[in-house]
């Protein structure tokens, strides 16, 4: 889809997940990577960007909270699109060589936690060190001075000039991470919409959280995600994250909403959203 | 609490807050660390270990997918026992120096994203090191050749004999994790239970999930918990995980328990285990 913005910040540095999710949303937007989602929210209240890209919930380690922090505390900050993408990792190396000549591996150590099959059977030897980023394990790669491998994206491969030897070594093959654009203002109705809400109800007497989804029920509104989370306040206090299908403008959304409202000691609209549909590889 | 086994599995290394977890769980137990908490979960089946001790969810990053999937997933595997302890990150040096005196920093990259502010303030010139843990960081601080720091652990600094010169350096101070025991059975009834549960309804018509909370709030049991997961096999299944108050051995508790069972697909008992209840530092 392609908007009239600019500016699209995103979590960097340059090949990672982040900016491959920038370019499936917009390919001809003005990429601007930031250190921190924190970072690339702030960017967004300050104006010098005009969308950000941002993880929201990864199929293997859930919620990402300090996305979910930004919704639920900063104010004029929408989701306004969400897209879900495969995370892959690949087998970098600077040139062809086999496996067996590899004596040095660079990643995060989540991807390396991810690939640790893939590295026992096929690496069991190499020296493991730890990266910043995958992005950063690739430009440490480049300067060793050993035969060493990086784990990583493709697209970071394809930036360095260097070369996949192996895609796809992850664990887990359907790893997946859901993104979502923040930007000023939400997404108009396109009659197959989502909406993101977050509330915390006034007590928390057993049914309560029952009664206040039978807005949704009573309605036949189906919702797609769940999730409680303390509130940080004090043990035991929970706010509710929902995601919905519909979209704010529609009547029986906004009488649930409003519903909700009466029940809720806090209650934020996250904002309304065209359904991520999967399209062919 | 004390208990007659001897072998408690945790995620290693020594040092982390894994192990503290176990020490506070009981001291005298003869503490195994393995390198993944699947490694760990596997100690247990292969009946090497008799408990383990895993994190399920930390207050910044959420559940912990692994710990839910080994829960999920395999079998003749129960919680038994749950605690918090608070995350805090401590700057380690080898001797009492100045923070200006420090060029290099050494940590687990999620260490050093949460000591960001700490890092940006006190620390701006540093060099910026990952380690593939916390434990891992304090080692390679010792074997810096200039004034280095590593960010980690309280005990790390103990089990190296180095010193803490700052304490509780991450930006979010309400940071803590949830751990629980994963045992062959739960516990006994105490009283003051919890208890967790995963089941996916048989469809996902609306309002089916609101039915399904309808028999623990028809019967005055209160949920601590509430979360959504998609199942992997397709986007749009989605199974639930609850946390209930009471004890599965209760009459309220089994009979909500069994109408659950009749409109899911899948239902999986965690276990049953004491409620806990923080105490002094």
């Amino acid at each position: 889809m392609k908007t009239k913005f600019n500016n699209l910040a995103y979590l960097g540095p340059e090949g990672t997940h982040s900016e491959q999710a920038c370019i499936i949303y917009d390919a001809s937007a003005n990429r601007v990577p930031y250190p921190s989602i924190k970072d690339v929210a702030n960017s967004l209240t300050r104006r010098e960007t005009d969308e950000c890209m941002v993880p929201i919930e990864n199929s293997l380690g859930g919620s990402i909270n300090e996305t979910l922090d930004i919704l639920i505390y900063q104010n004029n900050i929408k989701i306004k699109f969400e897209l879900t993408i495969p995370i892959n990792h690949y087998l970098i190396t600077k040139s062809l060589v086999e496996l067996t000549e590899i004596k040095h591996i660079y990643s995060h150590p989540q991807a390396i936690a991810q690939c640790k099959h893939f590295i026992s059977r096929n690496l069991p030897n190499a020296k493991i060190t730890a990266s910043m980023s995958t992005a950063a394990a690739v430009k440490q790669m480049i300067t060793s001075s050993e035969y060493a491998g990086a784990i990583g994206t493709k697209r970071s491969a394809i930036l360095n000039n260097v070369v996949t030897i192996r895609e796809n070594i992850q664990d887990n093959k359907s790893n997946s991470t859901r993104f979502v654009i923040l930007s000023p203002d939400d997404h108009p109705f396109t009659g197959d919409d989502k909406t993101s809400i977050c509330f915390e109800l006034k007590n928390d007497r057993p049914g309560i959280l029952y009664e206040s989804l039978g807005e949704f029920a009573s309605r036949n509104i189906n919702l797609t995600k769940i999730e409680s989370r303390p509130t940080g306040e004090s043990l035991g206090r929970y706010m509710f994250l929902i995601d919905l299908i519909g979209h704010r403008d529609e009547e029986k959304v906004k009488s649930a909403i409003n519903s909700l409202k009466r029940s809720s000691s806090m209650f934020k609209l996250f904002g309304s959203y065209p359904r991520f549909k999967i399209t062919a590889n």
